[in-house]
């Protein structure tokens, strides 16, 4: 009940701490059979990884993936899957300077005010870090929902500040969102975002953004009616992940604006015998269940709080002080989401598959 | 599993199908010695209640809830709170002829396909009828939450279709939403939203809109650091009402177009030394945890799905089909989706009450 | 996780005092299209009835079931089954001169100090009449899995007092069981059970004993290997009756004195080349999972704490007072409890089913 | 669901196969603050050792545990703790033979059966190493009680096969418990039970024993009414321990056959007031919560199936084969089993205590 649990049936528990002794995650309930290897799992945390591009923090961290059990012989046995990196690149004291000032829209304040104690080295608990455990889970859902079912995760970079692309995300493939650097499929408008990260760099600031997602040949049927909508787990799923402050399913808040009579997606019957709405502003669910269209949602970044421009906050007595941060940050942390926001995707979606199984016989 | 519980600690089962016996919820895990009645419980429903005025519904529903167990001479026992509206209002021969028949944009294809069988009248499972046990149970959570420690809950419609109230959400006041139809606080604009919902009913229309919630004097240190963000929760809890598809803390999607250096919320030290934020784009949650400052949220609602207007559709069998709703049904659900919102709130701010309480001794 | 749900994914959620508004139970995860009718359930509640025969209490409850969501047509839907009794036979002016009173070895001390506020109306939530819930959504289960998979589950009394049968029961019927108000499927001893059990009415105590259930055409691979052993949440299932104080799965007991090549069950290939187990000291579980052999157990109750014979107890305030309890009570509650055990195991073995089926694809 | 996880609030995840990379635990939801090293878990780790004395098992394991994650500056910060040993002495190939060969008892053909693929090497997860995770998260719930609450768990070896003491439970000493290799504390037997033993090993067989538990100082007020019985989640616990076959709280079976006038537990008001309880049929817990009474437990454990002596068995393909034991195994494995009995006690506990805080405010 401390949240660090995420799933009913396909359970995700990640653990670790920013400089702790190592970060990673229990997967439990993932269905039997499965092939699974660590390079598997070390593809996708490539992406997640710093120090990958020339936007990303420069930190270098190899994160190397280990399976220490639940895979036997190369599948899964249906046993508690745990995955775990070896912290290495730990220097905490490029934060022992740090331990008693309250960061600007960090969780220092709020873990000290919950707790009262707090592993203060580099956001401790509260690092992205922990979202490795996240990205190698939802490794493990992908693979499986692509394997058994054709399901796709596709995730891009929809928006920097206030650049945007205006792609139909049903056409955007894998291969264009990885050609380049910052993950968005619109080569029209990558170069213009990587200048506009590179500029808030150098201001010493950071920059937020939009990551858009879209869930390909979902079957029908996934999701709760009521507490436990498809929407409303997806929404929470995101809403988990650093940074987020928003989450919009289909039409979103441009919904709000509509008529009913435009909103309403109209169900046709299409190619062999399939029924099939004209629009789609519904993203996908429907009552909080999918109804076989793509499922579309978007996701809001704020920009990340560590900046190297000075500011000035308080410490823990109270007073004032000055903070000049001098770490290598990430300027733009949405490249780096990408992947993440594919694991949330994927480790909801296999929850769901299951527990629909699990009732409809 | 299925979906129809809501919390850890403070846990919320509904129950109950639109036109079958009874709906309501179970609420377990309630503190003990709250004094409660079935007024206390009453006067939310009355504001959830169909036919309270003239933009609303025109169907009468007078909702009279009992509580059957868990309440010993006028307080809470510990154990659980039964609580249920038998229903009345049915008239389930409204609905015979949409038994074969996918309306656009409802539930009825998804459930059909989930489950292969569903209770068509009147939306079922399905119904906004549901949330009436969750406004009885958030009324539970909102008396001990504003008793034991102060917290208010306040929501009101800011936007109708593209007609939106710029007032200040800090100096909102409980009196000014109830002042109107509408809930909302903005008597200046109130009038064009009335007209605008007018219009649409006439029209045999719907229309969206926006609910602003905001939470007062909430403690530091509820909510929980990784999935169970109470951004997150709160998200999920407003992303499983009918008809919402979008969900923004603080910032939401404008943030996602600021810089660090304008949005981070800097710390100061305030009154009595407590230390504060200058700004709160965080709306009073970082890192996942309550930080003090008023929780503030947005809640994006599409336009209901049932309209008089004709639309083609489906059937079962794949037929199109001409449907022209003649039910009494609400052109803006908004005005009756404010105790919604606030209940759901409440439940989940009581639920990280009681989770924080546990695991912080 | 006040505990009043039992199962994971076919949850059980009780509600209700014994003198309250109502007593029943809402049914969470039912698979869908299962036949159901208030008849179904009423049949076992009437074997669970008080006053259905002279060696039960006397008292008259007619408890009549009412369905009130999650069923349609006839058939379960998905969605919550909430079935509830009114309480009628309400008398709790028997009950107001033991408010300040503590029974011994009733709830009533443990309840007061752990609320510091009670239902003292016929002990409240702690009266077995909770257990209603139980069976009613117990046989729910048992016609599920008798219709789909052809389990089957019978419990007998085994023991009251020091009267015991030896009969194997692997070849007791419930036709046996159900010949005789004791429910005890050995004709030679129930009229000594009997006597016994209406000697000990005549002087105003109780008596104890033993009930042994078996579990008939369990199929192989049911119960998960660590903390959710099947004999472990059988067990559990078992313990929260009221009244239990020991459980034993398979040899029990006796097997703590058995050497390993007397106790292990040999494997051996039987009919259609089915593997069998020669003997069955593991009473049907192994490692924590069915292995398709009868599953058995058995339940020891002690004596109920509620006798006529005067005694000695303190009130609230720490003061000896008498006690004569003058209610009509149950000189041997284990004929009643019959269908509790079988409504307990139905429950565990159901949520066991579907959660096996939801990992193992 | 896949039951790797036990407790609501303090919850603990085992992961980790007998010959995979390593085993261990997560626990999640630990109070802040508590001092915590690796050494307070060697001390238990190591009474769960094999090869700690003559009459265990022979094998050699030094399970020398890292504690990775969610202590900072040696306390507990409130985030999940990650312990875990890296496997060392694996011979995987000691069990190459017995990859096809269901050994009876064990939980080969059921792992089998359930998932159609199973680790082969040593029992895999069905291994009673398993149970290292247990031992280490029990460490960390013991040392909190102990400190904060001043309870106190004690388990000792009360009977093996035949041989019982019948020494008062509520006198007994952790020293004396300690005092001997049997881990029984009544030295007039000890000898008879390491002759017992050591015979049963040199017969190539093993033999059953009985361990009690007693715990001592645990507040009243632990324990929900209804399914979460103090009682029964102590059943559960002990009986999802390897080889445990049978549990009883208080009287047990023994109280099936008294009357309700010897089994009641009269109260009377001992010094300072205090409500206490004449006799102690009960257990210490009445209604399912704890009543301020030592807790007095039994658990029966079944011979373990691993013997040296020729069995007849059947392979995968239901052929006959002869199997005889070759591994280093123990004779009996009650003396090892006293630290996890202790462990999942003390774990069952701390999860209650923090759900009773909750609710009770």
């Amino acid at each position: 009940m401390s949240g660090n649990t995420f799933g009913q049936l396909f359970r995700v528990t990640t653990f670790g701490e920013s400089h702790g002794g190592a970060v990673g995650c229990v997967v439990d309930g993932c269905p039997v059979g499965l092939e699974i290897s660590a390079e598997n799992i070390q593809k996708d945390l490539d992406r997640r990884r710093p120090g990958q591009s020339k936007i990303t923090t420069l930190r270098k961290e190899e994160d190397k993936i280990e399976i220490l059990s639940g895979v036997f012989e190369g599948k899964t046995t249906g046993t508690p899957i745990m995955m775990m990196v070896k912290n290495k690149d730990a220097r905490p004291e490029d934060y022992e300077k740090l331990k008693d000032i309250f960061r600007p829209s960090h969780a220092d304040f709020t873990f000290q005010k919950k707790y009262g104690i707090r592993d203060w080295r580099g956001g401790g608990r509260a690092s992205a870090r922990e979202t490795l455990g996240r990205v190698a889970a939802g490794a493990i859902a992908k693979k499986f929902l692509k394997e058994k079912l054709g399901i796709e995760f596709l995730a891009y970079v929809e928006q920097v500040g206030d650049i945007k692309t205006e792609v139909d995300c049903n056409k955007v493939t894998s291969e264009q969102i990885e050609s380049n650097i910052v993950r968005c499929p619109d080569e029209k408008i990558v170069e213009k975002m990587i200048e506009l990260i590179e500029k808030v760099r150098k201001e010493g600031d950071s920059v937020g953004g939009v990551i858009r997602g879209v869930i390909k040949s979902v079957p029908t049927g996934l999701g709760e009616p009521v507490f436990d909508k498809l929407s409303a787990d997806l929404g929470k799923a995101m809403l988990s992940i650093p940074a987020v402050k928003g989450f919009e399913i289909g039409s979103g808040f441009e919904g709000a604006k509509m008529r009913g009579s435009q909103h309403n997606d109209l169900f046709y019957t299409g190619k062999q015998g399939k029924i099939r709405t004209k629009t789609n502003f519904s993203g996908g669910i429907q009552g909080g269940i999918s109804n076989g269209e793509n499922i579309q949602f978007r996701v809001a970044f704020k920009p990340v709080s560590t900046i190297r421009k000075e500011q000035i906050t308080v410490d823990s007595k109270g007073q004032n002080v000055k903070l000049e941060a001098t770490g290598r940050h990430d300027p733009c942390v949405l490249p780096r989401a990408v992947p993440i926001v594919e694991a949330m995707a994927a480790i909801t979606i296999m929850d769901h598959y299951l527990r629909n199984k699990a009732q409809n016989l």
